[in-house]
């Protein structure tokens, strides 16, 4: 069903970052990145720390929106308009300082909405931190292949 | 059901920021503040844009989170370990560049969780961007309240 | 956006029920059914007790479901193959054994995707049981408004 | 952490569908049990069906339900009031008429909230019809052992 111009991990990890500024210093690696399971690796900074030490909640939910929006376009390729349509996490416990991973797979993978599930963990020692589930979704594809996509 | 110091907008507005760098420099303003009702202002900056000219997700969901944990707040006071349990969101429209407003309200005020939720729109004219409910969890009160707080 | 039949209450009460049985059992009424709001009652039956005397989860759900379904329906109208994409239910508080309100009302009404949200209260004194937020996906029109829809 | 009397499969089943008939109909066999791992089985019944000759929303919510109240017991005991906090569906694909398996695991066991998922598929081919993701309050336990869950 691939639509745009095939990814790797260097490439979705420009697109990840690039022209979204408040995601951009987050500095997240992509570590993997394959059709249906990307995994993203945010280093630790002290910029995300929140009060008791902890990683700030919103850093974790950007990770989990770009591991599973890597996800997406691993099926589609460059489209850069997919969009997320809902997004739910649960905080599972709250990490020591240090790197977190965003772990993602495919659930779904529809011809017009793609959904995912990420597990964040800590390093070193995989304490689970967080569980998100989201939809993101793929605009119609332009020109002749529009009508086979909605069949 | 309070436990803690009471709060006012300038109090929340600075416990939000304070020590949570990655939050403090979205530079929330909080506009009200009152039991059960919070209203926060995310001012437009281009840090916060991604490709499209809208703004990233990750900044909503923060301001969301803001929003609140300001309502969780406004009825324990100033309990800084009441933490998000879980946050989903719906992404509705992608805004244009501009402020976001933040309207969050209690659902639910319960001794160990607290449930709103909260609309987030664009300004100037109130277009709706994101709706987000959320729970927080209150740790349960040291001292001579505890047992009470456990009724 | 229509793109079937128009429903009024009638319509969608007996569309709600007609060939699911197992929801069917809920009689449940539509109090009023207009474009972006819907409005249904949960009759009580002692079918829907669990222990402690209160309303089962499950009821509640299927109830939030139906009003959501129903706001879907009120935009497009008579789409037998719109289907939930998702769901996403917090209980308040555990209800009186009684009957139930879903109030629901649309939050966005896209060309694909319907997202609404839905209070769920008891009768006689309108307690918050639940709060749920759902999306509806409606499937491409067939024949010649297709290319229309999708833009 | 266990507060109440152990169960396994046999008294889980009887404890799930015994003073619930709205949930009770659903014939819901207990196939696995054991602390952190519950799987749950749906029978095909025609009361299931919905039009397009596929297992109706509530159905599913209800056994991904079953499974996850499970998943909490399993590690509190018999402990009647714990309760349903929230509940996130996503529905994956429309299964053809057959039964239905409901997986869950344990995502967290704390103190007073158990949050887990559950995967929900048709046999016999194990196709993915849903995720779950919910959360179950467990009252504080009356007598000695009070303080110590508050720790």
């Amino acid at each position: 069903m691939r639509i745009g111009e095939a990814l790797d991990a260097a490439g979705f990890a420009e697109l990840a970052a690039e022209g979204v500024p408040y995601v951009g210093m987050l500095d997240v690696e992509v570590v993997h990145f394959r059709e249906g399971e990307v995994l993203v690796r945010l280093p630790y900074r002290e910029l995300l720390l929140r009060p008791g030490g902890t990683i700030c909640g919103p850093a974790i939910m950007a990770l989990a929106d770009i591991a599973l929006y890597g996800v997406a376009l691993s099926h589609v390729g460059r489209v850069p308009l997919a969009v997320t349509t809902d997004l739910t996490v649960h905080f599972l416990a709250k990490p020591h300082p240090g790197a977190l991973l965003g772990r993602a797979r495919t659930l779904k993978a529809g011809k017009r909405l793609i959904i995912g599930e990420c597990e964040v963990t800590a390093q070193p020692d995989a304490q689970p931190v967080a569980h998100v589930v989201g939809t993101y979704s793929v605009p119609p594809a332009s020109g002749v292949d529009a009508s086979a996509r909605e069949a």
